[in-house]
């Protein structure tokens, strides 16, 4: 391991804080005893304040990709007419899934680093069905786009009264707003190693009464990721499988975290942070790729301009202890991410952006020393409401 | 959770060592980035000597019953015969998981407490077939009997060529002699929180050039359990979907101490802590559910005397900060089991057996101070090959 590496700014696993990794070092407990009923309890009622939901909430031993196929298999059927709703490489996955088990899946998908079309999604709700459920993620972790998953959510219960609605809200959940009964999102996946400041290894999903109702007639193969079996579990206190305890506990210490700083806090911080980042990359001369009206406040995508040599730039971030994302599926090579979710301040982005600076002036860049850590600091606190005097700012 | 509990000795999560739990307090990493990819070939080669294989190996992140599942719908296809060797709750839940995904299983059961019995699964296999793949469990947890594996293979590899041998050694391998190879399993599972001293979170999974060529045909519903995607993007030194990384720091922890420790001494360790644990609860008079000639070294289930009063004696061992096992499936409030294997000694067992020995003083039962812990004392060093001196031990 890199032990410069300090800066860790990958959309997930993100940077854990120190009472967090520290809670990874406790020693097992039984997992059939009353201190784990006690602890996951505990972790289920608390998640539920973050999603905002009265629903059930399960936790599943696996990364946020088992938890969506948890969600396709415990619910649906094969045959079942699915609309996904894609805007990049994660939605593409979710389809994937229901794919992979049968189900018959319509995709309206999206230009990389658009949000999707509500209007669009209208008329492809309308021209087929009747659906079963409609796929949609909260926030595309490949192209830096957060979706109007509120008014998508709205548009498939006006058109698909009957229809599931299965969100992925795996890198958004817990750092930006989020609504699940308001919206009356059925089923939602997020996962421990994004904005919740854990190790990876657990993933939560949310179940509605009428997605519980489906479950009781779905019937896609399924074993492990049936959450049926996790319900009858967590009623004892129990999972049906042994859990990631080591990632609960660090889990249970997030938490914490997390209620002292508290839901609407946490959200204005991720706001500052991502307006940071966009004004630091914008001011370097990078290109980003999501559209501005829907640009992520979890993570940043920025184009890779032909003239700058990735690997040569790359290397010298990883000297200066910063590491970031590249593209996934079409974008690999073309983009790198940042990622700012989780345990992330503005004076921990404004380190990224100067590294970033630095590592430019040092390959000789045209960049004025200064100038994007001055934008980020800009726009942060215009985030956060405080005034910039103009002759000093600007 | 209870601060007196320091005496873990259920069959998994095990104890973790300090320097394995403190190795779980590590900060993230790039599970994409280089580090990552040296630390996951590192513990590839290594695990692969503990499995005694040269066949790949892979990590999934899931609990053992996800790395069944992977070794079902990795190489199967629905209607394919198979036949599953089954001496308790997993085995029959291997079955299951098979059957959940449309293949043809035809189940040979034993009574439970028995191993299988080789003459019957051969006949088994004669009067069916042709089979896809045999299924049998190396070590069964929930009845504490270690199957003949080596036979068993052997038999379906005689009468049966073309079938994979798909093996469930989750509680047993890396604590009790063990040769993928040498005995032919194309397919090994296990589990980090067994005898690797790690917590719950990872499973790994052995795979033959064979059972390859049958996943490449195989048309079970997959896409999280997909062995074939883990292959790919291990040759790129990653994982198809973000890893339990913070169990892998413990599990590469844990591996330089069973290396210090070397593999034919954990062996003996554990077989000298088996009998200890049989000596002992046989000197307070329990019953032992094991054949004595399959008695695991890794896990002991005792019946439960009827005019013991459970929850008073199992209260009291808690106090003493002793935590066993309860019985799974039609064992359940019958049994109770203790797990002995990885992180655990003769010592460490010694006081268990104390424990027990106390409980029992405590609640008035004809125990004679002192007698399980010399019998479990003398029992060891037999195992050890220590000569125990007739007028001192006996």
């Amino acid at each position: 391991v890199n032990r410069f590496e300090a800066n860790l700014r990958i959309p997930g696993p993100t940077s854990l804080p120190d009472v967090v990794r520290e809670a990874g070092a406790r020693q097992m407990v039984n997992h059939r005893g009353p201190e784990f009923a006690v602890l996951q309890n505990s972790i289920v009622a608390r998640l539920k304040t973050f999603y905002r939901t009265e629903n059930d909430i399960l936790i599943v031993t696996a990364a946020g990709t088992g938890g969506l196929e948890s969600a396709i298999v415990s619910f649906l059927s094969p045959g079942d007419k699915v609309l996904a709703v894609s805007i990049g490489a994660f939605g593409d996955r979710f389809a994937k899934i229901a794919t992979a088990y049968g189900a018959d899946v319509t995709k309206v998908a999206f230009d990389w680093g658009k949000a999707a079309d509500v209007a669009r999604v209208r008329e492809a709700l309308l021209a087929g069905g009747p659906w079963k459920a409609v796929l949609m993620t909260q926030n595309e972790t490949s192209t830096a786009v957060t979706n109007p998953i509120a008014a998508l959510a709205a548009v498939a219960t006006q058109v698909a009264p009957d229809a599931l609605i299965l969100a992925d809200a795996i890198s958004g959940l817990g750092a930006v707003p989020f609504e699940t009964d308001a919206w009356g999102l059925d089923v939602v996946v997020s996962g421990s190693q994004k904005a919740w400041m854990v190790a990876p290894g657990l993933s939560f999903v949310s179940v509605s009464p009428r997605a519980w109702e489906a479950a009781a007639t779905a019937k896609m193969p399924k074993f492990y990721f049936d959450l049926a079996a996790h319900k009858t579990s967590a009623e004892a206190g129990q999972t049906p499988w042994t859990p990631a305890v080591a990632v609960m506990f660090q889990l249970d210490a997030a938490l914490k975290l997390m209620e002292q700083e508290g839901l609407e806090d946490i959200w204005k911080r991720h706001a500052a942070v991502g307006a940071a980042v966009r004004a630091g990359l914008t001011t370097l001369g990078f290109k980003l790729l999501a559209d501005p009206a829907f640009a992520s406040d979890t993570v940043t995508g920025a184009w890779i301009p032909d003239d700058l040599d990735w690997k040569t730039f790359n290397g010298k971030l990883r000297k200066y202890g910063l590491a970031v994302a590249g593209g996934q599926g079409a974008l690999k090579g073309k983009i790198f991410r940042i990622g700012h979710l989780g345990h992330v301040t503005v004076p921990n982005i404004l380190n990224a952006i100067a590294v970033l600076e630095l590592a430019l002036l040092e390959m000789g860049r045209p960049v004025t020393p200064g100038a994007a850590v001055a934008a980020a600091q800009v726009a942060a606190l215009e985030s956060m409401g405080a005034a910039v005097a103009e002759g000093i700012a600007r």
